[in-house]
């Protein structure tokens, strides 16, 4: 046809409105930019939606938004976030991630080059995970009315039988486990964004870790209560959620957490507890006592999970405090931020 | 806990950076506003994911961005329409939609009022479809970065066995049956952008069409070969997008297609062809000759599809064209829209 004669110049090109319309141009830059980059049947068959077969049972949805400027960092971009965020969301209830979807909001003027990038490393990271992208939607704004580029990805997963994890079912005395040290995605981000310079480049942990969760499930599925990636807010907003919705306290161990000193550095220049700052690769999962230690080797066992360590326990508190144990040998609460320390990590 | 006591001030209050840090505000944000609206036992339970049974076979999943400008307009309003579409997505396949997914961006300083009006369309839309809104997403960005709030829902819905609509499945021969009148939505959003007053308002189509779909399937389920529901680019970009897939041509007749005097009259005014208007609550269903008739019977005795109608039919092109028969006895090709005629419609 006509209008797919005149190629997409990715190399000098930019978006325009009419890469948003339903039209020609929208095809073009679907099929130039995002089924070359996710390339799967799925996308090739064109319809508005696609179709799976699954085998029934219990399923999970999840659905991310992601705004994270720069849309480039150290470790990463806003197309990998996209892809590692919601199949991480996904396996965090035990769950194995089968399909994502990928909705695009961009800003006229965008260039296709950064786009090909972005959509390049949503389909490495969806390949490298094994969990295709099967459908997807553009939408183009006028200049001024976005920045850049806005990912909205959700995915669907399966759930081993005998598996229901929930937020409300820790319990005094489970084990409290850390796949491995706070603060990277966060302090990556934030380091680009700051354009600050550090001895050793900190790098985002974004990464996907539902095969990190098959080793778990496989080393004790029925004794994990829940998992949680502690992203936005940090492990303090994910400790404290889960203590405000098992109604339940925390002890935390201060120097069981790791921390790279590189992100240490960064996080006191910055004003910031890297208890509060964002990861993209790590999941706090709250475990039955007599499963933590086959649980906790499991992890070691896995690439991602190396430094997993025991990092504190649950305790009975009607008032849900989150209580750590610092370095210093005294004590004191970890609480949630309240206002907007990190804007726009993810 | 203590932020919680702060209340959130819907009447008067805006949307600050901190409703989208992980932290107290957030939660804030989502219990006052998101739960309240879409109110279910999935968000309840304030998980990252939700989970959900399914009886196993065929699903389809779909994902859409909605940006429309403005985010009211008579007939609905952004929240409504991300609803409305992304089950239409699901329908289209001849499925029935189970569960949504919202992913909201919104712009520092949104009003709360406006954005609870919003999310209580989004009830309303969910409720009377029966499909339940059962997890999401809330970033928040500076002004100025994004322009008010945009939604991105994905939805999953189950295909009934031995249906299996493919976008490459129009035979020459076959009837084309479009649901009613063409153009509502798009006139209805241009109109309130451009402030225009016509004697007759103009109110956007948005609707829910998987209760029209069941007895269109119900009437003729295999006879049925792809549907679409002809949104940005309208029908004009829906026709030529199947001609291209199936590899066939259209022919269509001017006169059977229904448009609203209103609508007419304000595409006229506007310089905009009626069938490249945006549609947001009707379909177009390719159908074996031998099923039409019980098919459009079954559309006609359907609130949604009371004025349907069979538009043309499908002939054997290898050029992929799409022509129409006007009005006034001549004829000519239905094009798609190569720029952008009316950004920002859904």
């Amino acid at each position: 046809m006509e209008a797919y004669s005149r190629n997409l110049d990715v190399a000098n090109g930019h978006v325009d409105l009419s890469h948003g319309a339903g039209g020609r141009a929208m095809g073009q830059l679907i099929e130039g930019i995002f089924h070359k980059a996710f390339d799967n049947i799925w996308l090739r068959a064109g319809n508005d939606q696609s179709a799976f077969t699954v085998p029934g049972g219990r399923m999970v949805m999840s659905t991310d938004g992601y705004v994270v400027s720069p849309l480039f960092f150290p470790g990463g971009n806003i197309g990998s976030l996209a892809v590692h965020g919601t199949i991480n969301d996904i396996a965090m209830a035990a769950a194995r991630p089968l399909y994502l979807s990928a909705s695009f909001i961009i800003e006229e003027g965008f260039p296709l080059a950064d786009l090909e990038r972005i959509a390049e490393s949503m389909g490495v990271a969806s390949r490298g995970a094994g969990v295709p992208i099967i459908t997807g939607d553009t939408k183009v704004v006028e200049r001024g009315k976005a920045d850049g580029v806005f990912i909205s990805t959700s995915g669907v997963g399966v759930v081993p039988d005998g598996l229901d994890l929930r937020a409300d079912a820790a319990r005094p005395g489970d084990a409290v486990i850390l796949s491995g040290s706070i603060g990277d995605h966060g302090i990556a981000v934030m380091s680009k964004r700051e354009n600050l310079e550090f001895d050793a480049a900190v790098v985002s942990d974004s990464a996907a870790l539902h095969g990190l969760v098959t080793a778990m499930v496989e080393a004790g599925g029925r004794q994990i209560r829940l998992m949680r990636d502690p992203t936005r807010g940090g492990i303090a907003a994910t400790l404290n959620e889960i203590a405000s919705q098992s109604k339940v306290g925390f002890h935390i161990d201060e120097e069981a957490i790791p921390v790279k000193p590189e992100v240490a550095a960064a996080c006191e220049l910055l004003g910031v507890d890297p208890l509060n700052v964002a990861n993209e690769g790590k999941l706090v999962a709250v475990a039955a006592p007599e499963g933590a230690k086959a649980i906790l080797a499991a992890m070691r066992a896995h690439p991602l999970g190396r430094e997993a360590a025991v990092v504190g326990h649950v305790v009975a508190d009607d008032d849900c405090f989150v209580q750590m144990a610092t370095s210093f040998g005294g004590g004191r609460i970890v609480d949630w931020l309240s206002g907007e320390q990190l804007p726009r990590i993810c």
